[in-house]
């Protein structure tokens, strides 16, 4: 074999126990030439290569064991390093995760939703500063960055065809942070990011076919279809929101128009008010409660009726009252669909958006290792 | 190399060298050489092999060329046969195409839309036993079968959710032809099947996010995404019309209500008369038009909004007017839609199901080829 093949399988190899490494518990050579179907001597040459390049580390035994106990390796996840970022309407969320997707820091920043682009992107400027500072971080151990924002994402990255964030249609994330991260930078819509989130860490980690509804101040909705996140040839997928006869746009002033909402309380707080009021039982929050269902039920049957998925999650600042939901947002469906699917509430709360970040960003890297090989992580670094 | 893997690799080696030879003109052990990657004597092998067991056949040089001319090869395409059959609500429609999905023979029976279960199932065998005696073909010749059904078809191959076919929401048309025929028989929503024809010889070539909306004398919806057909986790996915807010159901009846239509044709050709009056200026008709157009839209305008595919295919009867019905059709999208993508006609006419039936049995041969092995076609065919 010439010395290219040579230093390519070993490479491949080097992949192959990586992939056996991650999310696992420390394990000797033995375990790893097991798992990877890798000879045991080929096994320890390539691991000890991942240990001098600083992918993998060495477990000393900790002498509890009798006899000689055998050495254990495990992924260096703190090789490198993924930031999430969720650039919302109300809120910038920022988050740092290690190589195995744990999240090592993260910070928050309220924006007003008026805010514009200039005065957003300080917040997400400064909220990141932090974030990294907090973990005594420098931008260039980042790998790679995600960013979510409202509205479809076109392929330069921008929400060009409609985002409720103002004068943000041009902005490009990615750009104006190129000025601080030499890694690669994407940019997501949020609800997709919230349904990658889902699957990952959330209510549908044993799906690969789910529509993810975000419920909360404005009503979105994300896709995974056989496992994979539909973007849309032109990013737009899962805004059936902006069809008039699926009333999502006006779904959520039901709850400000309920009878009886104070006036003097932020937006934000009036649904909760609604549903704190549902809850005991008043009169005028269920008729709210109702019809709001209904209005959301409709984009969710459409949904459901084209994709016909496994699971149907909801999201969004209202799932925290999911339990109000469910039930009667099952009825509609039972009513409207040919096949309903089982519904879930997720548990991730205000950080789905941010958590699908990482994950995205964490696919971009491993996307770079397993096709354009493997460098040591310092030269990835650079 | 143990016994079982030179085994095993010279199988690898025939899958390469057929998928090189298919769809393709006759080439030299040279040129499948080149194709494959494989050396020159290993393909000569190889290529012997598969001559020897019926896979592929010499083409003997014409004489035409100057010096001695290399043998030329090509795939058998008839080493075996596939059947697509359409079970329509108004025709049975039979195709017999060889393993390159050439169509050698077709039959066509008409059928009433309110036959019974019994009645539709035998024109359904009287039509495939024509079109094999035409063919002159043995039931044991064919290697599957697919049939095109009206209605989401569940994973006992049935249309328990929803069939407009009087009666048939619990016949298993697998069951009922393997008393005939020993190999693989799928079923499988016309819809979708019309979608896959027009990706493999339709409209829709080079897209691989197409959504197909059947527009004839009921409207109906097949989704192609990433290049893959969209069944849903329960096999209903593109059910939209299912949705009462969509006007689906009633479109149709725009074209029979226009005021002028005669009583006493017949419903199929109602649209026929409008499509003819509409092109003549005729006010009703053009407004009959524009209201079907309107209902259509608003199905329409939800898969692509919740998609966002490249090419939106008009199909199914009315398609032959579609110089009519595009740009009304795409008015409509971009006063509904964020992104509206391409509208083409389809030019496949009322074969498009059973095409795509064939389509679908071509890749069950080839799944089995490319995963169980391939075995000399005699073996195959008992």
């Amino acid at each position: 074999m010439a010395g290219a093949d040579v230093s390519r399988l070993r490479e491949l190899n080097s992949l192959s126990i990586v992939r056996a490494m991650r999310g696992q518990p420390p394990a000797t050579v033995t375990e790893l030439a097991a798992r990877t179907g890798l000879s045991r001597p080929g096994t320890d040459v390539v691991v000890r290569g991942l240990v001098h390049d600083g992918w993998v580390q060495v477990v000393e035994p900790d002498g509890s064991s009798v006899g000689r106990p055998a050495r254990r390796y495990r992924f260096n996840a703190g090789a490198g390093h993924v930031l999430g970022v969720d650039v919302g309407v109300h809120k910038i969320l920022v988050l740092l995760a290690d190589l195995e997707g744990q999240v090592l820091r993260s910070h928050r920043l309220p924006v007003e939703p008026d805010a514009d682009p200039a005065a957003r992107l300080e917040a997400v400027d400064a909220a990141i500063t932090q974030c990294l500072a907090d973990a005594g971080m420098r931008p260039d151990r980042i790998w790679a960055v995600t960013v979510g924002v409202t509205g479809p994402v076109d392929t330069t990255g921008r929400t060009t065809l409609f985002t409720p964030l103002p004068g943000w249609a041009d902005v490009s994330p990615a750009e104006h942070l190129s000025a601080r991260f030499g890694c690669p930078i994407l940019v997501e819509n949020d609800c997709k990011l919230a349904a990658v989130a889902e699957r990952w860490k959330g209510a549908a980690q044993d799906a690969d076919d789910i529509v993810y509804l975000l419920a909360g101040m404005r009503v979105g909705a994300g896709l995974i279809l056989d496992g994979t996140l539909r973007r849309g040839y032109g990013g737009a997928a899962g805004e059936i929101g902006a069809l008039k006869a699926v009333r999502w746009l006006s779904a959520p002033s039901r709850f400000e128009n309920c009878p009886g909402v104070p006036d003097d309380i932020h937006p934000n707080d009036k649904a909760a008010w609604v549903f704190e009021r549902a809850r005991e039982g008043d009169r005028h929050a269920r008729a709210a409660l109702r019809r709001y269902v209904k209005d959301l039920a409709v984009g969710a049957a459409a949904l459901v009726l084209t994709l016909d998925p496994q699971v149907v999650v909801l999201g969004g600042g209202y799932s925290r009252s999911a339990d109000l939901l469910i039930d009667p947002l099952e009825q509609e469906l039972r009513r409207l669909c040919l096949r309903v699917p089982e519904i879930r509430a997720s548990d991730l709360g205000a950080d789905s958006v941010a958590l699908g970040a990482l994950r995205v960003a964490l696919d971009q890297v491993d996307a770079r290792l397993f096709t354009d090989g493997m460098p040591a992580p310092l030269t990835v670094q650079a």
